[in-house]
C-alpha cells in the first residue's frame, strides 16, 4: 500500500525507536504495532482488555516475545507513567468508540475517553516531554456535517456522548502542544474495517457488522433508504497515516481527517459486503428507536491536509479490501465471532 | 434593570416555582439565588464550597430560612438525585472557570466540569425528565476569536483544560436535549462581575482583581499594551438572563452569548476600576511566563440570538455597574477580601 520512499523511510525511522501504543489489543492499536514490529521498532503494548471495546489478546498471535504487553489501566497513574517513560512515540489509541453505549454508561465512556486521556498528558508532560503524540480522534467529533467534504475547521457539535468526549480529549492533546509544547497531533478516523477488527456486536460502527451478517448468510438490516453516505477506510491505509504522524515534525499542533475522500452509501457498503462474502442478502428497515436522534447524515472527508501535511494517500479500493478482510476472518473466525 | 413587562412576568413565572440553583454559594448561582427568592421561588442551592472557587456563605447572608442551602458534591448520585426530584427548573452553576488552575489542576476540573455535569444530567433524566436545564457556559469555550463579534456557531477551540471541560459540559447538555429530549440550554457569560463576586484571588479572571487593587490603594498590573479588548457584564444582567432562559421553551436545544456586544480595552477598565475606588493606579507590565501561550486575544460577543429568543437586554452602564460593586464590597470587605 505504500509508497517504495515512504517504506523506506519507514524502517529507517522506526527502527530501534521506542514506541508505545495504547489500546495496542484492539483493532487498529494492534494492526499498527504489528507493522511496528516489522519495522523493527521497539514496541510496547498498554491495554486494559475492557469487555466489549474491541481488545482480543489473538490480535498479537505470533509476536511473543516480539513486544512488551502491559495490561493496564491508562487512566492508573503509575502504569502511564512507566508506559511512557523513555518513549519516542506514543500512538494513543486507547479508547471507546459507542455511540449507543455511551448514553447508557456516561461515565464509562467518560473514563476511557476523557480520564485516561488526561492521565497519559500530564504522564508525557511530566516524563517524556519530548515524546511525540498521536491520538486517534473521530469523525464522530463533528456530528451532523453542515457542509461537504467536511474540512478540518467544521465546527464540533458531536450528536452523542461519545462524541462529546473524544472531541474534548483531541482538544486537550492541542492544548498541551500550545500551553506545554508537546508534539501532538490527531488523526479522525472515518468507518475503518478490516482484519482483527471487533466482530462480536455492532455496536461500534456498522461496516464490521455488515460483513459479519454477510459471512453468517444472514440478512444485513440497512436503516432507510440506504443513500446515507459515509467514508470507509481499509485498516492498512489507516495504520500509515499513524506512521507518518509519528514521524512528521510538522504536524504538531493540528488535526488530520484520516478516511478516503470518497462517500459509498450505506446501502451500497451492504451490497459490497455481501458480495466479499459471497453470502448473505440485503434488507431496508426503519430506523430502531433510539438511533435516530444520534444518525449524523450524510458524511465525506476533505482529506487535503493529510495529503500535504503528512503526505499521506489512501490505496486500497473497497473490493480488494473487503476481499481481504473477509478472507482473514473465514481462517480466523472462532477468535472474533463470540466476545471475551 | 428590567423592563416592567419582564418584571411582572417573572413574577407570574416564578412564584411558588420549586427551582434549583447548582453552585448556589458562588457569585453568580447566590445573585440569582437571592432573585429567586425576591420572586417567590421555593429556592434549593446546591453548593460543596470547594476552596478557592468562590463559594461564600456569607453570599446568602440574611436569608435563612427563606431557602433550603445542601452542602454536597454535584457528582454524588445521591444527593444530585435527592436536589433535582421535584424541581421545575435546574440552573446549573456549578464548576470551575480559572484557567491557569486548570492547567495546575486537570483532574480537579475535569471533576467539577464534567463528571458532576453528567452526575446532573443522568439524574434529570432519570428523576426529572420534564425540568428545565440552564447551564452556565463560558466563552473560553471559544478560544482564540477567528472573527468578531463573535456569533454562537464560531468554532470552539479553548485555549486552555478549562476551556475544554467548560465546552464538554454544554455540548453534554444539549446532547441530552437532542437524544432524551431534556429541555437544556446554555448561557455562554463573558466576563461578569459585581457585588459578592470572589475578591481574595484573581485566578478566575482580571477585572475582580482589578476592582480589589485599586480599592486597597494598590497598583493594578496590565499585561502588554492593555489593549486587549474584552466584553464584561455586570451582575444584575446576568441574573436577568438566567431567569429568562428558565421560562423561555425556545431556548431548548440552544447556546446563547450572554454579553454586552461592547468591547473595552483591558487598560480601559483598569482605570475604569480605579476611577470606581477612587484610589490605586495603572502600570503596564510584560505578559508573565505561563499566561501568554493562554490569552485568547480580543473578543467581543454577538448577543442577537439572546435578544432574539430570550428577549434578553443588558442595561447597566460600566461607571454604574463599577460604582455599585464598589459600594458593595466597602461594606462588605470582611467577608471577601481573604480566603475562607
Amino acid at each position: 500500500m505504500t509508497q517504495p520512499a515512504a517504506a523506506a523511510s519507514f524502517a529507517t525511522f522506526y527502527q530501534e525507536l521506542p514506541v508505545l501504543v495504547t489500546g495496542g489489543l484492539g483493532f487498529i492499536g494492534s494492526s499498527l504495532a504489528r507493522r511496528l514490529v516489522t519495522l523493527g521498532a521497539r514496541v510496547t503494548v498498554l491495554d486494559n482488555l475492557n469487555p466489549g471495546q474491541g481488545g482480543n489478546p489473538h490480535n498479537l498471535d505470533g509476536l511473543a516475545g516480539a513486544l512488551d504487553v502491559r495490561l493496564a489501566d491508562q487512566a492508573d497513574p503509575q502504569a502511564i507513567g512507566d508506559a511512557v517513560a523513555g518513549r519516542a512515540v506514543i500512538f494513543n489509541l486507547c479508547g471507546r468508540v459507542a455511540h449507543m453505549d455511551s448514553l447508557r454508561d456516561p461515565f464509562g465512556d467518560m473514563h476511557a475517553n476523557v480520564t485516561a486521556q488526561i492521565a497519559l498528558l500530564e504522564a508525557v508532560r511530566a516524563g517524556s516531554p519530548a515524546a511525540r503524540v498521536v491520538y486517534a480522534g473521530t469523525r464522530s467529533q463533528y456530528g451532523r456535517a453542515l457542509t461537504r467534504p467536511v474540512r478540518e475547521d467544521h465546527p464540533q457539535q458531536p450528536a452523542d456522548i461519545n462524541g462529546v468526549h473524544k472531541a474534548a480529549g483531541e482538544r486537550l492533546h492541542l492544548v498541551y502542544h500550545a500551553v506545554h509544547g508537546i508534539a501532538t497531533c490527531s488523526l479522525r478516523l472515518t468507518n475503518i474495517y478490516g482484519p482483527r477488527q471487533l466482530m462480536a456486536h455492532g455496536r461500534q460502527g456498522f461496516f464490521n457488522w455488515f460483513l459479519r451478517r454477510a459471512m453468517d448468510g444472514e440478512e444485513l438490516q440497512v436503516y432507510g433508504d440506504g443513500r446515507q453516505v459515509r467514508d470507509v477506510l481499509f485498516i492498512d491505509d489507516t495504520v500509515t497515516a499513524f506512521l507518518l504522524a509519528g514521524m512528521t515534525t510538522a504536524a504538531a499542533g493540528h488535526a488530520f481527517n484520516i478516511a478516503t475522500g470518497e462517500g459509498h452509501g450505506v446501502g451500497e457498503l451492504a451490497e459490497a459486503a455481501v458480495a466479499a462474502a459471497g453470502r448473505g442478502s440485503v434488507r431496508y428497515i426503519d430506523y430502531p428507536a433510539g438511533e435516530k436522534p444520534i444518525e449524523v447524515g450524510d458524511f465525506v472527508a476533505d482529506i487535503t491536509a493529510a495529503q500535504e501535511t503528512l503526505g499521506w494517500q489512501p490505496c486500497t479500493p473497497l473490493a480488494e479490501g473487503l476481499r481481504r478482510t473477509a478472507a482473514f476472518f473465514e481462517s480466523n473466525h472462532a477468535h472474533y465471532w463470540t466476545e471475551r
